[in-house]
Formats: C-alpha cells, structure tokens, sequence
C-alpha cells in the first residue's frame, strides 16, 4: 500500500483532502501543527479526523510562529468579523501567517523522506479561499520542483515528490459534496478562527462565513451546529 | 540600511555568511534552530557568533526534528568518525537530516517577510561539502522561485526574494580566507557533529575533518583547537 502524507488541519478542506487520500487507496499519515494558533481547538478536531477515516499515523508538530507575529490567528490582533464577500475578495487578510504553507510542506517533505512516501496531500484550494498566497497553484507546483530537488530522492533518482491537491479547482459546496462521497463525518471538523473556550464557533469570521456559505450551496445541514446546538 | 535574515547555526560557514552580509551593508537578524540536534552547544556558538558580528536581532526557532527521525544529527545513530575524503564523496551521509534546509529557509522567509526583508543568507556550499542535497545551487534557485510566490510580496508584486548563498562555490580554505576579511573570529564557532560535553569537538567526524582540512590548506591556526587547548 502506497504511504501518503496528508496535512491536516482539522478544517473541512483538509478533512476532505484526507477523505480522498484514503479513497484512492493509499495509507495515509496525518500532520498537523501547533503553531501558536489562537484557535488551538482545531487539534483536537485533527485528532478525530484522523482516527474517524483510519489514518495509520497522526503527528503534531510543535512549532511557534508566534515568534515572528505577523498574523492575526498567531497574535493578538483582531480576527475580522462579518466581511462581505467582496472584501474578503480585496486583498490578503490579517489572518494571513506568513510563510505557513511552505513551512507546513516542508515538514510533511521530511516526514514522507522518512516513511518513504513521495505523496504528499494538502487541502489547498483556489476558489471560495481568503486571498492566501500559499493556496495559489503556481505555488504548489513551485514547491513541488523545488521539493524534487531539496531530498535524497532528488539526489539519487528515485521516485518524484508529488503534491496533491484535490481541492484547489473546487468551491467550498463542491469540496462538500466530495467530502461526503468520502465519508467525512464535517461534525467532527473545526473551521473558526476565534472560537469559545468550549470550540464554539463565533459565526462571524472568514472561515466561519464561507463554511456556512459552502453548506448553504450545497444544500446540506452542517453537522458542526447540531453539535454546538446552533 | 536594508534588513536581511541570516541562518546561523554557529559553524564556521553560517558565520563567515553572517560576515558577508554584515560587510556587504545589511542590518542583519539572524536565526537559528533547536531542532533536537545532538550537537546543542553550536547554539551557544550562535549567540557568541552574533553578538560578535553585530547582529540586530538574534531567534532561535524551537522545531523538533527528532519526531521522524532518519539522521544520525537527531537520533541516537552513531555519527560516522575517520572517513578518508573519497568516503565522504560517496552518496548521502546518515547526517543529512531530512528537509532541514527547506525547512529553514521556509522559517526565514517568514521572518523576512514580517521584517519587510528580501534578502535572505544562507552559508551552504557546493565545494568541500558532506554530500546534502539540499546544499546544491540548483535546489537554492528553486527555493527562491517557489519563494517568490508563496508569499505576500509575491502576490502584490512588492520587491522580490533574493537567496544569498555567498559561499556556494568556495572551497573550505576560500570560506575561512573571506571570513577572515570579515572579521570573523573562528574561535567562537563550533563545527563537530559529535563533541563532549563541554562542546570540545571530538576531530573526527566528517565535519571536524572538512574543517582541518580547510585550515590547514588556507595555512591558518585553528583559533577553535586553542580555546580547547588541541
């Protein structure tokens, strides 16, 4: 069986990313990271994504990006409430980290060295996203030849690194509707970016709003508000 | 004065790179990594290193490393000792550690770009090396254009990024000839992937050896061996 590393942050996008990894038969390793987000909360969502769709691994890399600042989901700043469509459209956001997704891949390209594996997934998508740079697909494939590079494979010939994204051409209803042919369970996913104590999701952030803009096109009840009675 | 974040892991090269950069006019912030090495005490260089240089600002980023393991720098496998030169020429030695400059360079890049830095320097070398693959400068020029496109400046068309590798094409003897124009004191360093406790490097890993090697053809006292008394 082929080992596939999968980042996972226990968003819906990744959720379903590790949905499709499974599905297309490979044994999949989960990472996650606690970078010093503010909505810590997402971890423990990874960890039940993971073990609801058989991961036969789950890691979380500690690492603070809280060091450079820079964000709001890493800082103190204040997470955007309530935006429109069209300013979520109008540049990058504040909740922008710095680097995120290289730094993300980078970590998944050592431990898929060390597996063995050469796929990797990430749930990066191009369409219904917030502005980040790292989603972009001209990024993805950047990263990929400098990844065929940067390894021992690269080195030695052997097999190539391949970067899946299986989301990046889909609207957040179209990753949905994938992620349910997939078997994910979206209850047991967390999205917000400045959720409650308890995980509660605040309704009113980016990711809360194109979540709930995604359940609402694809005509499906989101299973994460019976969970908090919403 | 424009800003530039140099990795420094306290060896001879990051601190002749360190030099470079200072003599070459930049504000310099330099970064280094705990990142589970065996070889902790070259942290310790690190801070002499920067202080020495003038460094405007000095992080050491906490990533560990050992969690997949695959290097003999983070692991309990035992460092290879006494190779000859040809040894060393072949293959990828248990040292290299998986990823680790993607994954450094991605950690500076989010730095540079929190600072509003685009410059960034780097101490690898093509010529007396141990055989990384991602020391080569075909895997820098990839990271540089993934680089310009996983960030910010890459999406708002601001200045781009620039990888400095100041020492790719000099043999050890030409590192240790330009960090001595750059008033680099090689006492402060440490090299040795394997030294005792007291940071007393054991001459006789790969590293120790390219690092005599390199003194003896430049024809210049070690500085290292008398603080130890070698």
């Amino acid at each position: 069986m082929r080992k596939a590393v999968c980042l996972l942050s226990g968003g819906l996008d990744s959720a379903t990313c590790l949905g499709v990894a499974r599905r297309d038969g490979y044994e999949t390793y989960a990472l996650s990271f606690d970078y010093g987000q503010r909505h810590l909360c997402e971890l423990e969502a990874a960890s039940r994504v993971a073990a609801s769709l058989g991961a036969a691994g789950h890691r979380v890399a500690r690492i603070d990006l809280r060091m450079f600042g820079g964000s709001a989901l890493t800082s103190s700043l204040d997470v955007p409430k309530n935006r429109s469509a069209g300013e979520m459209e109008r540049g990058i956001p504040i909740t922008y980290v710095p680097a995120r997704n290289t730094i993300f891949l980078s970590f998944a390209m050592a431990w898929a060295e060390v597996l063995g594996a050469s796929d990797i997934f990430i749930g990066v998508n191009a369409i219904d996203y917030s502005g980040y740079p790292d989603c972009r697909p001209e990024f993805i494939r950047a990263f990929e030849g400098m990844g065929n590079l940067a390894t021992r494979a690269g080195v030695e010939g052997a097999t190539s690194l391949k970067i899946h994204t299986p989301l990046i051409s889909l609207t957040k209803a179209g990753i949905i509707a994938l992620g349910s042919e997939c078997d994910v369970d979206f209850g047991l996913t967390h999205s917000c970016y400045d959720p409650a104590p308890n995980g509660r999701p605040c309704l009113a952030c980016d990711s809360c709003l194109l979540r709930a803009k995604g359940f609402a096109e694809a005509g499906v009840r989101d299973a994460l508000l019976d969970r908090y009675g919403l």
